[in-house]
């Protein structure tokens, strides 16, 4: 057979590294249509004078652009037969993606256990993003669950690697360069600084989007992303396109622009869990909570901790989990992250 | 709270002067995706080497994507409480943007008028758009009606700004280098030039476009107009999202290649009404009347001015306005501007 | 009137050279909108780095970038008053195009023949694609079958080209300087070879589209197809629009990586049918089947004939007609054509 059937359960194994297929060269082009796809507007990544203004050569690729470029490229080894994606841990953005560069991807097999039905796993992948020059651009933890092929195959050696709740402030890496000593509150959109947050603070963005099929299916065509749950209404059997879990990263993280317009790169990838389902007709709303904060050695730069939560229909009210432990049915994404922002 | 309220009526002060938000990187992205959303096929705009033909040194982006990003960068400052987007005046373009160009726009304000209700007001903005160099590219003045947030808040001095009902031919700036003496009707798409088009003649552009809910959401997007009402189905009562009133312009402007492929370059927007709402699915058809002719100083260069006119559904009658002097409800813009063709 | 009209059946004469409109620079921003657009994945075209280890300068334009600009500044010539669009036969692509690359078009009449009925009449044309150096990109013969404006309008001389049924594999361009001796099949995604293809072999795959208004308007604008049955909800009786045959071209062209990874550049076109109509909510699938194999002079670089067949609905069972000799209701296309594999 020709064609690519995905990997199952039983073809992991420890320490395996999968280089993933086509690279792929973004510009000028995926920054359009980001922007025309998300209502971006962080000025470090809209305006080369911005970005020149704040010590880059220019303005990067939005951080979520490589970080779904990179994560779409691992999507025929690693999750075409996935029955869920359970987590993401120890993300981090290590270099700026520039017009013109070409990223491709790399995962290696951390963990392995299979589940007590025996017909299926769970996976855990270090996937890291490179660049024609071979530097690592962003690297993160995932873990999915996936189906076995034959029932029967022997189960792996159990190895769940032992991931960090949170990358610790210590360890992230601000772009070489970023200095926020000579920024434009005024441009960037907002008058909040790094020391307006407090810690437990929480935001309402305010602001909604109510999701067309053709969009998400535009955006995750562009990150080369070729789940079929996501294309092929005759896939499931309500005939719905489930939308690509980024997508709603991606939605969320730009309206969290309407209050927190300083929080201008994001540099590490905490924890991540989409917690239900997104369809096209719903309208996406996003509310984020302070969850820490720390100093850079970076001029100027400070890191914020937030939690970013995309709900569906209605106002948020902050709500994230019921009484029984589990997310409430109009939250789509709980995500924390760091982010950097001027002091 | 650190969103964005918006500005209510009693924040505006004349002579004040309001910079705007998100400074905007414009390259072959947006020009691609301006060509995407609009059946857009003005050569100058199109191919590099025809614009070299008639002087210029590429392709510009086309006016009318620099009107729209000049435009949403106002939005949240000028437009967010509005209740109505009242008229435009004495608009031109000054200097093309090239793709790499960086937009920034900003607002004085010169003029208000509380309205006898005492709970809204008429704010009237000079809006500037500039480039990386500080040179103004274009400019044009906007009137809006926006609520008060406290009724009781005191009026101030009403002003209202003596505006040109056109801007004179002589006030044209015909961007730099721009000769028509060697221009390529062949190649440009129709063989009618400024001499061929009288005074009072009328066009049916015939084709027509039935919009979708997410061309228009893409388009406003890549401006980043952030209004709720073009994105948030929930936003209005009839779950309908408003069109952004710049998207019906752009549409209505590339029909009307057909019949016009020679009115190259728009230099002037003299007055400009969104007669009625615009909604998805309705199909957009659009004709112009020659206003007026002049000369310019350009070499083989000639002005047109022209009532341009979206209407939706049916084939243009060319009416505008009933008995009662009210636009008919097929119309959904009136608009009025100068362009460039060559003599 | 100032409006074209389009080109009957007997404003064509035998040999008649027409100049196609609108010439155009295309960019990376048409690059990324096409990967949007359709789920393409080959390498050669998705980057740059990809591209110089095959000997190329830097990753070309997609060939069906090209095929689709070059056809669709011919529509307002050639097929606006078409009543059904024939083959295509003979045609090739001679240089690749590059991101900065503006293309023409132009057309040559080599075939007429009325119609027995007196009110139409076949047109052949032989249309090439040049770029700003006047270099021929690609060209082909297309036929199509045209109303007359005048029954009464005496027939011309009935004159039908002798066209090939295939395009020989010796008048194969292979594109200057590719060399696939250093082929990385790991990053372009598939082992498969030249060799490992088989004559009469048929590959399902498997994936499937469904496709949006939103999403083929998208594309028929971007290539200035202005065919009015594209975009206008109003213009058929059942209130649906035609979605261009090309986009279903590209749609099946990109669900063939799955299969056919290596088949990196597409150098002829043999004959292509739209056997069926395909309309928004449609999902379209594809199959392919190995036609025929030939060497050529570049180095590691073999050719492969590909019958390309994109049906709607169902995974294909590889049936194309009926027993009355007529295409099978489901099947949207039956395209014939000439790629480059890896040896």
């Amino acid at each position: 057979m020709k064609t690519n059937p995905g990997r199952f359960f039983e073809d992991y194994s420890l320490g395996q590294v999968i280089a993933h297929a086509v690279p792929r060269t973004v510009s000028g082009g995926e920054r359009a249509l980001y922007h025309a796809l998300y209502p971006a507007r962080h000025a470090l990544y809209s305006s080369d004078e911005f970005a020149r203004s704040c010590g880059l050569r220019a303005a990067p690729m939005d951080d979520l652009i490589a970080f779904h470029t990179v994560f779409g490229k691992t999507v025929p080894d690693i999750s075409l037969n996935a029955i869920a994606n359970l987590g993401y841990a120890e993300g981090r953005w290590l270099k700026p993606v520039w017009p013109g560069d070409t990223l491709r991807s790399e995962s290696e097999v951390i963990g392995l256990k299979q589940n007590s039905n025996g017909k299926s796993g769970v996976v855990w992948v270090r996937t890291r993003g490179l660049n024609q020059q071979g530097d690592t651009v962003m690297d993160y933890v995932r873990w999915v669950m996936v189906r076995k092929r034959d029932a029967g195959a022997p189960a792996p050696e159990t190895v769940v690697p032992e991931l960090k709740s949170t990358v610790p402030a210590a360890d992230i890496v601000v772009p070489e360069g970023l200095d926020f000593t000579r920024y434009d509150f005024t441009l960037a959109g907002e008058p909040h600084r790094w020391g307006d947050y407090a810690v437990g603070e929480k935001i309402d963005h305010v602001d909604g989007v109510t999701v067309e099929e053709a969009e998400h299916m535009l955006a995750t065509r562009l990150w080369q992303n070729t789940a079929k749950v996501h294309f092929d209404a005759t896939n499931r059997e309500d005939g719905k396109r489930l939308i690509y879990g980024g997508h709603v990263i991606s939605l969320a993280r730009a309206l969290s622009f309407n209050g927190l317009a300083n929080a201008q790169v994001i540099v590490a990838l905490n924890a991540g869990a989409h917690a239900n389902p997104c369809f096209s007709g719903d309208t996406v709303r996003a509310w984020s909570e302070v969850l820490d904060k720390a100093e850079t050695a970076a001029p100027g730069v400070g890191a914020i901790r937030l939690r970013l939560v995309a709900v569906k229909q209605g106002a948020p009210d902050f709500a994230l989990k019921g009484e029984d432990g589990k997310y409430l049915p109009e939250v789509l994404l709980d995500l924390d992250y760091w982010a950097l922002m001027p002091m």
